[in-house]
This record gives C-alpha cells, sequence and structure tokens, in this order.
C-alpha cells in the first residue's frame, strides 16, 4: 500500500510518500508545495497553487491513502481562517483525486513516529530519516509529511494484526486506528 | 458580463447567477449545495461535494468572474476552522474554473443591493426580487449569492462610469471597486 502523507499550510505545506509492506517501510518521494511566489494577498492564487500541486503529486505517485494534519485553533483567529482555507484547498485536492483520507494530530503523529507526543521538529525529522533509511536529514514539512504517513502505516498494520485474532468492534477498530478516518 | 455570486458554507453554500449589460441586469440561475446528506464529521466528503457543485455551476452557466462573501472570524474557533475549510473548497473551485474572483463582505453587499450595511436577510431577499424582477422571493443562501453577484456588478460599472471621465489611480481603482479583487 503506498501513502501519502500531507502537512497542510497556506506558505507550504509537506507531502511524503511512503509503501507500506506488512511491517516494512519504503521512501518513495517528499517535498514541498510553496505558494510564497504569489502575493501575500492572493488568497485565491495560493488556494490553487497547493490544489495544483496536490493534485500533481497524487497523479504522479499514485497513492492508495492520503494522511493529513488535523490543524488546531491559533491563538490569532485570523490565522485560524487562513490554515481552514489551506486546509479546505489541499483535502479538496485529495478527495478529488479519489483518495480515502485519514486525519491525525501532530501529537499522534509524534507518538507513531518518535514514541511521545512532545518531541520536537528535529527529533521528527531524525526518526522519519532513521525509518525510511534516507541519506540525510528531510526538511520539517517533508519530516511531518512523511511521519503521517508512517502514522497511517502503523496504524493499519495495528489494525491488520488486531483482525487477525479477534473480530474489532466499532469502539476497538476506532481506538486502533488511532485517529479520525473517512 | 456574466457573475456567478458565491456564499460559502459547509453545510449550505447559496450560488447566483446574474447577467450585467451597462446598468442592466438579468437573472441566470440560483440555487444552494447542500451537503447535509453526508455525516456530520465527514469533512473530506463534504467538501469534494462542494467543491463538485460549484464545478458543475460553473461549468453549465460559464461565467466570466465570480464574486465570493468574505467570512469572517467566529465567536466559536472550532467553527471559523469548518467555515474556512468550506471557503477554501468553494475559492478552489472558482479558481480550478479558471474564474477571476473578487470578494466582498456582508457589509458590501448589503450596502451595493438595499442601501445600508445594517439590512435583514429579509430585505436582501426582497431587494434582489426586486432587482432581478423575480416572480418570487429567492431562499436566503441564493439571495446573498445573487446579492454579491450584483455587487460585483454595480462595481464594475462604478469603475467603468469613473474610467470614462477620468484615469484613475491605483487607489481610486480600490475604491470604486469596492473590495478586494484577485
Amino acid at each position: 500500500m503506498r501513502i501519502l502523507g500531507i502537512d497542510p499550510g497556506l506558505q507550504t505545506t509537506g507531502f511524503g510518500v511512503v509503501d507500506v509492506d506488512g511491517q516494512r517501510l519504503a521512501y518513495v518521494a517528499s517535498g514541498t508545495i510553496r505558494t510564497t511566489g504569489l502575493a501575500l494577498g492572493d488568497l485565491p492564487g495560493r488556494l490553487k497553487l497547493l490544489f495544483d500541486g496536490i493534485t500533481e503529486v497524487a497523479a504522479r505517485y499514485r497513492p492508495d491513502a492520503a494522511a493529513v494534519e488535523i490543524v488546531f485553533v491559533n491563538v490569532n483567529p485570523q490565522s485560524t481562517l487562513l490554515l481552514g482555507q489551506a486546509r479546505g484547498a489541499a483535502l479538496t485536492a485529495l478527495v478529488n483525486a479519489d483518495l480515502p483520507v485519514a486525519e491525525y494530530t501532530a501529537l499522534q503523529m509524534k507518538k507513531a513516529v518518535v514514541g511521545h507526543g512532545r518531541a520536537a521538529k528535529s527529533q521528527v525529522q531524525e526518526m522519519v530519516r532513521r525509518l525510511l533509511a534516507l541519506p540525510g536529514l528531510p526538511g520539517t514539512d517533508a519530516a511531518d509529511a512523511l511521519g503521517l504517513a508512517i502514522t497511517h502505516a502503523h496504524a493499519g498494520a495495528a489494525m491488520a494484526r488486531v483482525g487477525a485474532v479477534a473480530q474489532l468492534s466499532r469502539r476497538q477498530h476506532a481506538m486502533y486506528k488511532g485517529g479520525r478516518s473517512y
């Protein structure tokens, strides 16, 4: 199974593509989609770049599923509104590419990748590098996106293991899944 | 010129299409795109319905420009985030259809349509009905969307009038335009 992780942002959106085969993870690609070439106030233009960028990544790597970071309310309500709009464009691109979308918080991602939820960005980068046997550290946005893909891979593996020994109730399913899934 | 007005919302998005020829306005179509058939938590699914609905409206009526309501921060930050994501999907559909997008606040729309910014929803419905010579009152969401299209038509007409007698400075341009335009 191939998973596309997305860490959405209005200025920089990280993406990471990971193949998972049982317990084995393999790096496929990662990078960032930047909208910083456009004027700050050009929100529709930025959303179009973001939508087109994710659409292109999905068409090129043909993932089977997507994992997106759940964003939270910011201290600045205007930032919340802007980030919400960026996330709306990102989710739209994923569902428009017919991908099932799972959502995880940064806390869930850090727990899955580093082992605890208070990990620093540099720890996420380092663990992602080790888990995917990368020759160097990925950038922070790409590392978060790869971390989301790994989180979804782990959630799927946990479900498969449990599924082999016991029938899962809906509630257990949600628990093992470790995130909201659509 | 044909203008598509959009009043975005996660549950109900109003749309309205108006033709403008100098001072003359003509009703083309209006309606709502509803996502209420889906589970409340299915945000990606809702955004897809919204994106697909606006894409379909744009393909059917082939407008030359779009006017979208500027949303504001809500008292409930979670609602702000949800509305932001809906608006992001709506803007994405418009720019993906290659439409130039102008943005107006509800206050600007009410001033343009009713004459003052504190107009009630029912006053907007009644004035939209009169200006477009409709046989009956449009629904509130459709009326707001038609109102946004009318606002953009007025802004364009004001610019054209002024443009005929004087060269406009960038600042005047922005003032007469009456809204942020991209």
